[in-house]
């Protein structure tokens, strides 16, 4: 290695050694010198349609590989992307944000340039970006940039939440120390003392008490870097687990005593009823928004609940700093014994997601939310990644039983719609790298399969522009339910503005690019559908695939979205 | 009128009686509520497809009728927004974002709620919003709110500049008193007084003493109100004026002393030297972003020049506070003594902008930009609105001449490319609200017409769905040069990062939606373009027609962008 190099070579040498091997973005002016790094770093570049789906997609890539980067351009671009960087605040995905800013001297002499207010002030959207951000770099000496560098991605690995940094133009080219270079960025770890353990064992004497206890996989398991852990414990301990939406495809679904999400007071009678008498729930990272837990009801009882977090472990109503999930977890699996612990001689009798076929249908049917779900999940194979866009698509999802390895995105808390095609592109991006970096659980083929809204995807469109530009294997399955579903059950069922403009949305892959072969269908009826997936299709992994899926606009998944509206219903 | 009101009856009563009769938006969950009294306010809801595209079109409606509006929903849509709210800032549009947001009893309990990040904390996206608007409010009592919604509406028209307001989804049907409607909004008179008289006179003796006055007519002249005065006193005085490229559109070029933009070091040689040999420069609403005066050559030197800004007159080097462009332009106009001031008995030989036509090309050729402007502003009408994107377009148009009424969209500051497309769209219909209310200059018909890149038209794209839908009269010219050429020639000439995705873009009016018959055209040589000009269908006012220009990727209009390119190449 040389002693030196130059800062946006240090830069992105750091990026790759994350595991990025794809930057996202779109070129802007202040960028340009910068981007003239990316491809010679042995980073691909992905050059997205804008920068809102920019950030999306460098969401999903960081969901699926652990962490992703995207570059926009002073001002206009990162407010552009500002809401993706939210987004993955809100959902723990360690995005690095890379803006390209005015040079030094254009912003110490406050030039009236373009991308200002035209006043002299340039430090407004780094503030904005403040409010987004677990931590912020402004690069403006070569001789500490590296130590910034490392320092704030070390805060975007910590916890899994966006970082920015600001590369001044003038500064790209600038030669630092490769010293740091030859110190990964990792974890700092927990230096181990007697309050810690004394707390595990609190934990473990809990768990030798129990009679009924169950697990609980909540979905900042990832970003708690704990997934592996998790599945183990469940594997072992054999006892009932559940997910929230948020944690559904983090842990192994195949396993028998996994039961699906856990759905609070959606749940059927006998699984609310079991849950609710367990005297133990373990709950691995925990994230209670009403939206991942039915409204609440799904948070396990605090008097029986054990949370494991970013940093605490809570005891029931005792909150015990300083102990970070992967530490704990770690020092739990270690110093537990298995013999001491619950087992379930008659394994309860508890509900199970469970496919379904076109034998309980009839051909010439329409299609229906009822069933639409849990027929799609046969098309599923170990390694798909599947998302489901904030609405129908999203709730559906949830009932599909997913087979090994297979990931799954469905809205969790921040619901920005339109989110998930960009995520799309993203994730099957990721899903190529690993898969060809062989690294991807011995797959060797996979597809990212999309359920997505019409009004959603509206709001992202030019996304799949990428996606064939780049060549991803996604199969996308729209939902034509003219207009915005969810909202209807929300409020104004009936109303105008819930309704958005009429699309021809099968020939979008046509006019984004798509050789003019490329697959797609239109499906009205259960008999239309069982011949779509019946065709084989969908299962060449190579390329975009698009099915349209048109359903009435007032039905939906059963749970808390068929209990809106009847709400509605009723209010007519 | 009742004694009282609803809250968001009181919102749109007001915002009606600023002139606007359309608002943009995005339905969202903390929005519903609140779209439900828009229609029934007299307003048209126009639901754009995501809410960066509804703050670009709220923009480019103000900029037409002077004052536009956007609803959006909590968080993820308002922070989609913001990028399109900063532009309106940078570029003095008064745009009025109103976000729906929770209930408070969910803010007060710091509930967990989607579109948060899942940490209680709900005043992050107002606090944002800050470094965007010039006022914001929150409504939290019904009895302050009313004062509350006027005290921003009159800031947003007083700087012509973003506003914010929360309305929270329980106060949307609250009662308010009715009483203050009474009172129009306007924007706060000068009181006179002798200091302000004491300037003006300043003013006039340098205008009396001037042997070679000469007047720069830029863009904020639109946001001061100023516009009639100025072009009253251009017309009366009869001296040579230009304008910025900001200012351009904004009164009647074709007066015979009216001379197109000026262009600094990049004019004619004539037009500079009698442009810096004059001994007074009138400049109002002066804009001196890099980017609106040549990379600031095109701006008046101290010594000779007097400007007018929102609250100051600068006369040389002193500076005069408090003395708002519109109470000064008015109190000028009054007062000066026409008898007194410079007459040019032999009209300076000065260069206009001037047409082009097809004699001068031959017929197989291929479109370039040295002419291409100029040939296409013989298709302008009176009362045409004409917006040229960031790129190419954009520095394409500066060469039009425009007919009377024409108002013009060129890149000023801000430049976030797409823009044009969303603010086409506002703009479009602000002229068809100003047509049917027979407020247009006595015109019945004219067309919005769009000049846009590639990469600039992915990036904002599903905005056509809208044109489509909401049956806009809009003529699309798009520029298809295979990438972001403007980024080519200021870095990365043929570097692949300034590719874009390659779309067919003619597919897109009938993938958006549009009638099957929508006229579409491919041009590549100027035969082509003489037939699609010819052919009459341009003319036609009604709906959506799209032509779609080839040419060449390293070609672009004499200028900046030419001298840029020139530096590109040498350095090859």
């Amino acid at each position: 290695m040389p002693a030196t190099l130059k800062l946006s070579e240090y830069l992105f040498a750091r990026l790759k050694q994350l595991g990025i091997d794809s930057i996202h973005g779109v070129p802007g002016d202040y960028n340009l010198n910068l981007l003239d790094f990316v491809e010679p770093a042995g980073l691909h570049w992905v050059g997205n349609a804008n920068e809102l789906n920019a950030g999306y997609a460098a969401d999903g890539y960081a969901r699926i590989k652990g962490i992703g980067a995207l570059i926009t351009t002073f001002g206009v671009g990162e407010l552009s992307a500002i809401n993706a960087i939210a987004g993955a605040y809100a959902e723990r995905a360690a995005v690095v944000h890379i803006v390209g800013t005015p040079p030094r001297e254009s912003q110490d002499s406050r030039l009236l340039i373009h991308h200002t207010f035209n006043d002299g002030e340039y430090r407004r959207f780094a503030q904005m970006h403040q409010h987004v951000t677990v931590a912020q770099a402004n690069l403006r000496d070569p001789r500490t940039a590296p130590a910034q560098i490392d320092s704030v991605l070390q805060q975007c690995l910590l916890h899994s939440r966006p970082v920015y940094i600001e590369v001044p133009v003038d500064l790209v080219a600038a030669p630092v120390s490769a010293e740091q270079l030859k110190t990964k960025i990792s974890i700092p770890n927990v230096e181990p003392n007697a309050y810690q353990e004394s707390v595990i064992s609190k934990v473990i004497d809990k768990i030798y008490e129990a009679k009924q206890p169950i697990i609980l996989v909540d979905g900042e398991t990832r970003a708690l870097g704990i997934v592996d852990d998790v599945e183990k414990f469940v594997s072992h301990t054999k006892w009932p687990t559940w997910s929230s939406g948020f944690g559904k495809g983090l842990i192994d679904e195949t396993l028998p005593n996994f039961h699906g999400i856990y759905r609070g007071n959606f749940d059927d009678p006998k699984t609310q009823r079991f849950f609710n008498d367990s005297d133990l729930v373990l709950c691995f990272g925990p994230h209670f928004s009403t939206t991942n837990s039915f409204a609440s009801s799904s948070i396990p009882k605090t008097q029986t609940a054990i949370l494991f977090t970013d940093t605490e472990i809570r005891i029931n109503t005792q909150v015990f700093r300083d102990i970070p999930a992967r530490y704990a977890v770690s020092r739990l699996s270690l110093k537990l014994d298995s013999s001491r612990i619950a087992s379930y001689t008659t394994y309860p009798d508890l509900p199970r997601d469970q496919s379904d076929n076109f034998t309980s249908v009839s051909s010439d049917g329409p299609i229906k939310q009822d069933r639409l779900w849990r027929i799609l999940s046969t098309i599923l194979r170990p390694g798909d990644i599947v998302l489901g866009e904030t609405g129908t698509a999203g709730y559906g999802c949830r009932e599909m039983p997913l087979p090994r390895h297979t990931r799954l995105f469905t809205p969790v808390t921040w619901l920005s719609i339109g989110y998930m095609l960009g995520a799309a592109q993203g994730a099957a991006l990721a899903q190529r790298e690993l898969i060809s970096s062989s690294n991807y659980h011995g797959i060797t083929n996979a597809r990212t399969i999309l359920f997505i809204g019409d009004g959603s995807f509206q709001m992202t469109v030019q996304e799949l522009g990428t996606i064939i530009h780049n060549n991803l294997d996604v199969v996308l399955f729209l939902i034509n339910n003219d207009g915005y579903t969810i909202e209807r059950c929300i409020h104004g069922l009936k109303a105008g503005y819930n309704d958005v403009a009429a699309w021809r949305y099968l020939q979008a892959p046509s006019f984004f690019g798509a050789s003019e072969d490329t697959y797609t269908a239109s499906v009205r009826t259960w008999g239309d559908l069982e011949k779509v997936l019946g065709s084989g299709e969908l299962d060449r992994t190579k390329g975009l695939k698009m099915v349209e899926i048109f359903m009435d606009r007032e039905d939906v998944p059963k749970g808390p979205l068929s209990y809106l509206l009847q709400l509605q219903t009723a209010g007519q």
